[in-house]
């Protein structure tokens, strides 16, 4: 099978060196070139356009930034459309509207291309070692054919649905991190407002009912002073007004939500879009005018 | 040691049962008499005040609804603080403001009374078998004393902080629960509206980073139609009014949390406090205008 892939970005790039050190011959598309050399030098042909892509493959990936990038890179002149054919598959491993996946894949199917939205998680760092959470809607049949390409830059593939529902289960996995990330924040500094030590107050929490993922990994690096990503607070801000973007849409009022797209909006506001999502605690420090204390001792990690 | 335990409620009374099966003299005060019985029949003996409990006994605990409760237990005419003498350890499993288990402690330690703030996390059931979290503030040689009597009623006993600090990671605790409940509660609605299936997408979701005991725990109920208690609504809004109060009096504006408060304060406003907290479901379903649908078939666990 031969494979595109356009959009080489933090994700993107080491997404598509993994599709190529699996075996498969690859073709990629990028406006800045810095990333097209390197994966050429790797092994990958260039193409011009995503057209010119789309037209010598037999799967094409886009991994872009949001919604109409890749509305842009599929329609445009010289754009995915214009160069697609019978038996082709295309796979979005982009976050996006689950209302805009699904309007791609119905343009895309009277060319008699099967599409797949296929966001993913696990941050750069999966994406480097091959190990994202890939959530993936559209047809199961274009799935199973694309499924050994996946296999090479995921560790966990879930067929969520038909078209668009991999993008929602990605939406409702920003809903439930931006929750825990904000709640983390607030809990640490209202226990060091109180007069409580923050690092006793998550011992004593985080093995009942309020245990997740975010209260195992991310206090310590706050108790650390270490706020840089991790999963970008910019990205997490744009993941968020996806999804209230789409509540409306499919109206569906989101409360808890609009208040975490506020602080993750006020993160931009502030400057500090390029760090961790669990600097949204830099939000929490600036409407109590305090900041998080910095363990003396960080040897004693909880 | 001889043992006092005010206040013989859901919680209170099966703790005050593994104190006595612990092989401690207990003796037993509450309002309702109709647990007094019980507990009399099951070899405690009763008192008629707390000031007669604690006049009799080495170490006293209470368990009461509220803070104003709980102060009045404390200070009313033939309350505690007339009871009180040199050597008590007064222990309170109620959760109340960090505030007033401070201000309680200090006029308690005037008497040459050790107090101990002692919420616990685990529900009805955890207080049954004896397997309750237990958040300790207050000094650490009266929790050394005490830790024999907490070892009947908990599993696990978490020494926080000086006195208010139990309460203070207790608080903390319920900001996280009521995070992800209501975060849950608005995924699985988007989801639904959106047009994806509420059950595949939690699939696709709680193994990553929005991994939580809420997810693990909470979906399937829901998806069965079961919305009994668990943890009652009303008291995780009540837990949840104690932290809003007390973000004013220490200065933390909370803003996620000031929202899962109203959200929980909906739920008594339409008569579901007596449901599971997981259940507020039920106000994002009345946002929206709609509601979950439950699983046809059941057998299909996540």
């Amino acid at each position: 099978m031969k494979v595109g892939y356009i959009g080489l970005g933090i994700m993107g790039k080491p997404m598509a060196k993994n599709i190529l050190k699996g075996g498969f011959s690859l073709v990629v598309y990028n406006r800045s070139q810095a990333a097209v050399e390197e994966l050429v030098h790797a092994g990958a042909l260039r193409a011009s356009s995503p057209q010119e892509v789309a037209e010598q493959v037999d799967v094409i990936f886009t991994n872009l930034p949001d919604s109409p990038d890749v509305e842009k890179v599929v329609l445009q002149e010289h754009g995915i459309l214009a160069g697609a054919h019978t038996g082709l598959i295309y796979v979005d491993n982009s976050t996006i509207k689950p209302m805009v996946a699904r309007q791609l894949a119905a343009l895309l199917a009277e060319k008699g291309v099967m599409s797949l939205d296929a966001p993913v998680s696990g941050g750069e760092i999966g994406a480097i070692n091959g190990t994202l959470s890939i959530m993936v809607g559209g047809p199961q049949a274009a799935l199973e054919r694309v499924r050994p390409i996946l296999n090479t830059i995921g560790k966990t593939i879930t067929h969520v649905g038909e078209s668009g529902a991999g993008q929602i289960a990605k939406a409702a996995n920003q809903i439930m991190v931006a929750a825990q990330m904000v709640a983390m924040a607030e809990l640490l500094i209202f226990a060091q407002q109180a007069g409580a030590d923050p690092q006793k107050v998550i011992q004593a929490i985080q093995k009942g009912a309020a245990q997740c993922w975010t209260l195992d990994n991310k206090p310590q690096r706050l108790f650390d002073g270490n706020r840089t990503p991790g999963f970008k607070a910019g990205l997490q801000a744009k993941d968020l007004n996806i999804i209230m973007e789409s509540s409306r849409e499919f109206g569906v009022p989101l409360p808890l939500t609009a208040i975490t797209t506020q602080l993750y909006q006020a993160m931009l506001q502030n400057g500090m879009q390029d760090l961790d999502n669990s600097a949204v605690i830099g939000i929490i420090e600036r409407l109590a005018n305090t900041t998080l204390s910095i363990a003396v001792d960080t040897t004693h990690r909880n």
